[in-house]
């Protein structure tokens, strides 16, 4: 195997976060993210994000974060709305549910939703007979590799806000999604228009770790409840206290993002100029590219991708990630391949 | 502030464990526990307690632990019997009751749970008016630092087959108990007489992680849904994997508690030539001297500790914690510091 | 208003009901389910459906039985399957999430799933990222008044039993589903196809009460708990004993359901005389007759009933319901209203 | 056996209340607590409490009620205090926990709390890695017959107040309670020392049925979806209002409650006159004589009643219920054969 464009997940963390473990290693701290860096990566945050208010908390996964936020965002009663192919709603075992909370889902193809998908699901449920949706999620960037623009999450905000309901983007790939060529839409601006949201560190260079942010001073009270309780409490919380702090201290954070997106242009480029479709136009650092069968079986002798949907009988989409860590060379070197095998 | 015995995650981790997450960095892995450190890691820890069918899924924190075990073993009636001061009776913001389980619980001096405790509350649940108890729960060690035998383990186990229940353990601090010199089981033992047990990394030199043994093997299937579910199942699972792979090669994991040991040891030597007592004999890393109010003001100006209990108006037992970061200098100028003041 | 056709609980209970009530009263009996007239209602109704095995177990409502079925027949990780107009899937305000489970849904037009929907959930459920789909729940009757035939129950049954998948039947209304015009299958039949089911009371004459009947021996054990456990074992369970005995005493279940579906039928063919179409084929004692508007409007004066679903710009679905109290005056009133206006 | 004292439910309900079911039967009603019955109950119910703004639901039993309220009320972190032999804590099946809310219980001997000991929980509860403790949950009376003197209620009352504490009462036996010759309190001053109450039918002569007062209007909004998502909300809810009503429109409530104790009270005081002690002083329609095991065993023949608790090798404390249904006649044989059997 040359390269593995599986994930963004497949390798450590980016060489300036070990770096700046190994710096405060034997420092002694206090422990649960009441220590010096993850006060300060909370503070670097807020500051990138332009909301001294906001309520920084450092978890270890975006499953986790998602679950914490909505169990805490929600009544026993009230449910949040997201597309069939949110992450919440497919990906992560029920973990929504487990908290004791319903989805209602809406159909989208390409992972966004729209304020009149919105209006529908709050109109369709009108009593107590039926869940009290509360909450809109929506992934920034999808998970199909779109990102919303600036006037659709304006608009998703402004019927959030008209009808009572609360907006939490989840951020797993934020920072491929701020860094798109195609993005209108900084950091500021979108933590402007959310109550929570969580920016990704996993899949953008740290070993774990998501920061949880909650804009909306309303619902900040009593958060660290939820994560002792969920064991989301590290005891060791500077673990990504030092990691976030490394990555929001210099706009490294935004650098390893806009790196994963060049290198999956890059790979859509030459794809593209190979004659080449793809399933949603090609964004931030997911690309799903429309295959013939036999190029994607010859190319899975040396490198790692996963198939994503069968197109008809002859084509399939394939899902290609790259992440701060992918280099010139394995980009350089698919798409060689690629050509090679298309002569 | 001269040095904190506040516990025993103050510090990150062990540098070979830093050491191993630098080596191992830019290699390509699976996600989600399935890459070849974890595998290792759990093969290193099935041979190290000499069950070669044990489960082994790594996972970021204690409660964490502690939730998703009990929340796999107990059906929704079912209810788990703990110490009213277990760390899931008190310390975990009601993570168990969040899974919807009660904890039965039992007073307890010394931190120990007795066969006698068991069979009283397993005798008083009778009928679907009230919940079936289906596990106990016990630390090794336990809060107050106390170990148990290998006989009292032994009956507890016994009891627990002849009733039907279930014995997990809470090994958050395993290699103190384990390399206790008060300890006369070791962990192939007391893995033989268990169904559950996890091993405690976070509070023995790792970043993060604690490692669950599901031994019993009617108890392993499909374990990993209850980690995806609750927000356990790491992206990047190679970086506990990394460190228990460190943790288990060559007997890191057991030397790490055992100096550990020795530093509390040598401060509950001190201590009791300085003719002071202790709430519950010292046996592992955790030590409970009751020492003078007046002492205990002046100390803290250079050393830092929790208050545990008082015991009069003029005494309070302390918690000292050392780890596997606690220098003998430490040691020797809390020790000193005594020794000066009491002049 | 003359008469509500709103739904089949709108009176209180069949006379021969409160006389059974009246007739046991002030005889001493044991609580929680325990009685003598529970223990015969539940022999009576293994009888009925020639399951000397069953276990019976008498409920206060609908939601509640299926959140009881559904919460003991699930892992915490395990899903069911549904249609998106299930009742558990939009009318029981969220009662399974509640319970920490996914509701995977499938679409479908005559309430109805197929053996080919179960299959695709199944297949597209993978791994531990996912739920694991574990039951089938299905109406008999529907939500949309259509019921199953022998060979789609045998043919569903079949697949769960292929795919190691759970059938549970919601049997609200299964009186009328059973002495409908249309079905082909008996009770015994039904039994034999089913791991759960539930035989609706309230909608077929009882002040309240359905009754969970568990044919699978294997899931049979320990369910007072999750009766208890959810506040549905009532201390006076002789009140729904009484009721259910009374029901299957001597064939007035039956009877009940067959005058609701003949008074339906009444309805439906006059209707249909009218010239009127239908959203789903008239089958039981819900009928949804697609009416102008305006005759909507001045029927409304008189009658009650809900509408169900815009057909055009001047065309609706209404849905009538009949019941065992429905009167053959009630429906001839209707419909000679109805041609009254039409002229 | 000529009589069963084992509980307040061996019987149905009171002549008055079939009647009054058999009365409005035939009449077409709303679903859901919707119908006339349940609002005429509602507002009979406010009017006795004087407390216009109440909000009153009819459920159908006490667990119930207790899960519908706590649930209702608690944040995932908080939790309930109670006494050790609290309903909730002893004989619900963990249904409290089930809703995810740990219990912090208290010991006391004669089943009441004191505000002490409120004052010890919420000082014992520091912080997040502990739960929140936010109602107080007492019974009127008690599980050992006891009851709560306006003193104490009051005092409770306060200690809540000042401690951000709800306070909710069990009122399954309030009737019993509030009829005691030994009560110094009204209904009207007990709405007004609490957040939310309940006060029950099952145990005072309804067929089934507990009436949920939430007094404090803060803790109003929504409470019907969580009776719908637990299954609480009947869809022939008259089935609880008629019984209600017929309950509180001339004071038929008390005047059971009332006969039930009198009952006790000869009861207590043959027994006295016997020269027999009491676990606790007989104030209610539960009453604990302290017999000698051998009058036990011969009185056992005619009588049904529970043993309650050893008090040495030759004394047991029984329990004699007495209720609404009780003759005079029961009385005087159980005191009579008690009599005959000690020549």
């Amino acid at each position: 195997m040359k390269y593995m464009f599986y994930n963004d997940y497949s390798e450590g963390a980016h060489p300036r976060i070990l770096e700046a473990l190994m710096k405060t290693n034997l420092v002694q701290e206090n422990g649960y993210g009441e220590d010096e860096y993850s006060m300060e990566a909370a503070k670097l945050i807020r500051s990138a994000i332009a909301k001294p208010g906001a309520a920084v908390h450092l978890v270890s996964g975006g499953t986790q974060a998602n679950l914490l936020v909505l169990g805490a965002l929600l009544k026993p009663y009230q449910s949040v709305i997201a597309t069939t192919s949110a992450h919440i709603a497919v990906h992560e075992a029920g973990a929504i549910e487990a908290t004791g909370h319903k989805i209602n889902t809406v159909e989208s193809k390409d992972g966004k939703i729209t304020p009149q998908q919105i209006r529908e699901v709050v109109a369709a449920h009108a009593d107590e007979h039926m869940v009290q949706p509360r909450v809109v999620f929506i992934s920034q960037s999808t998970e199909v590799g779109t990102i919303y623009s600036k006037k659709e999450l304006t608009d998703i905000s402004a019927v959030c806000k008209e009808l009572n309901l609360l907006l939490y983007v989840d951020g797993a790939r934020l920072a491929s999604a701020l860094t798109s060529v195609r993005s209108d839409i900084d950091i500021v601006e979108l933590a402007g228009l959310v109550d929570v949201f969580y920016i990704g560190g996993t899949k953008n260079g740290a070993l774990l770790g998501e920061a949880i942010i909650i804009v909306n001073p309303d619902l900040q009270s009593d958060f660290r409840y939820h994560l002792k309780q969920h064991g989301a409490l590290l005891s060791k919380g500077r673990t990504i206290g030092v990691q976030f702090g490394e990555l929001f201290r210099d706009g490294l954070y935004l650098e390893l993002g806009r790196h994963a997106n060049i290198m999956a242009q890059k790979l859509a480029d030459g794809l593209r100029a190979s004659g080449f479709a793809f399933l949603t136009d090609p964004a931030t650092n997911q690309i799903f590219p429309i295959l013939p069968n036999g190029l994607i079986e010859r190319l899975k002798a040396d490198y790692g991708f996963h198939l994503w949907q069968k197109i008809d009988d002859s084509q399939t989409a394939i899902r290609l990630v790259t992440s701060w860590a992918t280099g010139e060379e394995a980009v350089a070197g698919l798409l060689e391949e690629m050509r090679r095998i298309q002569k």
